[in-house]
């Protein structure tokens, strides 16, 4: 059962990971500063900050993951460089990840690029080897190409939910809508796939970003999947601590931030 | 044998199916509502409405599917966003089809796209597996691309229906033509394989749509895969009886309309 | 040996092939009536018009074959739908072939196509598995594309000939020339590979498309591969009766159509 | 030890190799008469002419090879129809072609295509299965396509030998540069790996074409791989005759043709 | 653990290895002269210059490595002729390379070339065969195509180099950015993964490549590997003791030239 691949990285049913891909995604220069460009200090936020999973690239993990919180194995990835229609191939297999401790892979579909059927016939092979291996299979769905306007539209949010489920993923990683009412419109169409928001860019406030959490919540998702809020937070553990009060404990932003 | 193949969805050579891939083909919020997204509810119609069959992608196979209604699970898929020639990849293997009780794979093939090819090769050696190990393979036809002018001519759609037959499937999926005598010539040039109407998008009126269907079952075909029509109108369960008669029974559509 | 792996085909040297791929290649509606595109018709049609094999697709081979004429499975096959560089892939096994009892497999390779290379390629890998199962090989060679301006030239059509020889093909199946003299270059560049000429559409006469078989036997090739001038013909088991005459007994035409 | 591999074609470490797969590159027509069309001729002139070896593709070598000279099976090939980059694939395993009795296998390297990259990977996988089951690989190395401007310069031809080297051919076939001296700069680039130059189109004058194999010696090469030169020659043993003066013997043309 | 399939090529954590594939790379008329085209000369020059690792692509391993100097088999490689966008597919298998004597495999990803993707997801593969295989998969990283406008910037070097981490290369091979203080983000981004500086052209004098030694030392890499800029230089083995100075003895560039 899908519920019990997840188990790992559940409390409650909620959950919270620290996602940390951007090195390859972005490139360093763009994401990262002299503390968090080091993989030990995110696995050191990882544990000190309870969260329920860590995502990394197979290179990181080999290097870096001390075993303490859930790992998560990305198993494809591209930089930010090349032109054209996105494509994001395997660069690690099931079996590799299962030999660093990963209890899901994770892979990135392209939604909408010339080269979606490509991902698409890719991560349906993925899947169906991390089942018979007994983890779970967590999909990034990011709509992009000359078909996708608005990338954080309700239809096309519902759309990236929708395509994990119909695709078998145990999971979805996707953009926030905005607001809570359309993003429920993606949880619904997710039929019981496990939701997470995609963190994206350092939010201008602690509470901007905390009320997106909530929103996340209050639409029915399981948590979220962040990355630079966090590590380039001036107190990622703090913060950490701020976001899981909204996601276990369906706190308001506000009073979470009281002083 | 063929016939015995498709023989879990046919009574007296006849089958009404419910298809449910349109999450994927269309995404949720064009096709679906609060009621109709829940792959929970579609599983219910295909029980009480006396489906033969009904059609899922493995995704919602695995989660959804209780067992009732024979399954076809459909092996490949696309979204609506890519531009360009339609290409749609294997994202389920037939052996995960099976296991999750497929009695039948689906496949879709764009006759005429530039990437024609790729699926036909596809499908054969799907086709193959799938015989192998003792289940049905059932074509989806639908012609575009820049050489195809019009979906539903008597000529293309015949071309549609023949393909399948000459690349071994046991039945097809192919749009209407408009009229029972065009579409014979479809049922003829398909010479055995079971034809099965492509339901298409919700019909202005149930009359419209029962007509539609009576013109198939008259050209000879063995029914049709329907979804839109059924799981988009008020009352699902009573729509599918309508079908079922027409079908069936050789009902002319007024009759069984008369309330 | 090649000659012993097309001696099911021949008779005295010579041979007879009712083909009937069109279904596929050509679409039903352009070549087929309500007589004809009925297998069952042209399997009956193979068998009483005394021909040495007979041509189908993998899906009509597993419908309609009856075993008493000896089969070619056609192992690719395209629509004529697509436009841009044309190509056709593998959509049937040789193992396949096999099961349904074929003697010998067919594969088209379009020489001049930007995309040769594939399906020369991959008529490699089948030749070399059809011998290795005692079959022959049988290539269908079309020049076709930008670098091919006139498809029946004394030139081209002896470079088809010749690159049968060339991959290994037990017997090539190319288009005539036109007259005798320049076909004869092409059966020598074959070089004792068997040449079938290419039927065809309908000839305007029956004379005129006997005085083509007269031509191409007189240049020293094996025979024909025909479809459309036997089954669209208004009696084809006497159309057949009298290609063989020509083929077999080389006779004039004008004597063979003699009342 | 590639010499080792090599010695079958050897004697004194010099070579004089019989080519003929123009069929397929060039066409029968192009190349060809009445006479050489044959391949039993061309096999015949290998033995009468005291050939090291000879090359065909396999078709050929399973009907004409009648193991008097050494084998050397081209395993790619393409016509000289398609435009745009060249692309030639592996049309022959090198299974099969050790089940033919070759002690070599031949492959054509386009440089500078778009699709080099391809052409040097499937080099780089017939290599290692070559070489694994003891016979030798072969490079042809013609530099071609948009970054070419001369494809016969003593930088380009040094590229082509040099490239032989590093992808592990044992032998290397290359046009001639025109004159000894620039030619010795690609032989020193090969770096130990055999030198052979590819024969070219038929010369004006038998002398013509024997001072370019003198050239090709003089530099330090193994020998050549002729075709046209002998089997478009009037008399081909006599031909063979003088080129085997000139590489094994060191005479001079003049001498050589002395009546 | 990464550092142990590196130990072969360290000595107190340092490294300073031979590069030759610029025969492949870049031709040997733009590299090499009489003396460095023979591959002899360059495996005495790894030995005298006390070189910790020598590169090379398979065809040079095999006829010219000695044994004496730890192997880097080059897998993947590609000429200079191609235009458009950079592609290397691998040509060595890397259980050829280790029965060559490899204690590494090398592998060139052109980042945000538009198939980089296809590099990425071979470099993925060969990575953990290696592993598997117990010896080191080093990866060259060197940023092309449209989207990098500057390939030695800061931001660039250290994208290069934190893909490399990533992707799990035990050591990346990039090019220096100009100075140390930029370089040692590199180094920091790589996290863990070996550095090596990627020798470059000939500097216009021996100070000017020195003091990029010193930089790259003084950042924290863990060497170079350098080609041209030794067997290039008039007296090799004196400039491999300079280099060797400033790698492992830290002194200044002045002082290792001081006469």
């Amino acid at each position: 059962m899908a519920t019990d691949r997840m188990a790992p990285f559940l409390k409650g049913g909620r959950s919270m990971l620290l996602a940390y891909d951007q090195g390859l995604e972005h490139g360093p220069t763009k994401d990262f500063d002299e503390r968090n460009v080091d993989p030990a200090f995110i696995m050191e936020t990882a544990i000190k900050g309870g969260f329920n999973g860590v995502v990394f690239q197979k290179g990181v993990a080999e290097r870096f993951y001390t075993g303490k919180v859930p790992l998560i194995v990305k198993v494809n990835g591209k930089t930010a460089l090349p032109q054209g229609e996105p494509i994001s191939r395997q660069v690690c297999s099931v079996e590799h990840a299962l030999s660093l401790g990963a209890k899901a892979v994770g892979y990135t579909i392209y939604l909408g690029s010339a080269l979606e059927a490509e991902m698409m016939a890719e991560f349906g092979r993925i899947q169906e080897e991390a089942h018979r291996k007994g983890i779970a299979a967590i999909a990034w769905i990011y709509p992009r190409g000359a078909g996708v306007q608005n990338d954080t539209s309700k239809e096309i949010v519902a759309y990236a939910a929708r395509t994990g489920l119909e695709l078998g993923a145990d999971a979805v990683k996707i953009k926030y809508t905005g607001d809570s009412a359309s993003f429920s419109w993606a949880v619904k169409s997710a039929a019981g796939v496990k939701v997470f928001m995609s963190g994206g860019p350092k939010a201008p406030t602690d509470e901007a970003f905390l009320q997106q959490v909530k929103g996340v919540m209050d639409a029915g998702a399981t948590g979220l999947a962040v990355g630079r809020n966090v590590w380039q937070h001036r107190d990622p553990v703090k913060m950490a601590d701020s976001i899981r009060k909204v996601i276990f404990e369906n706190k308001p932003p506000s009073e979470v931030l009281k002083p």
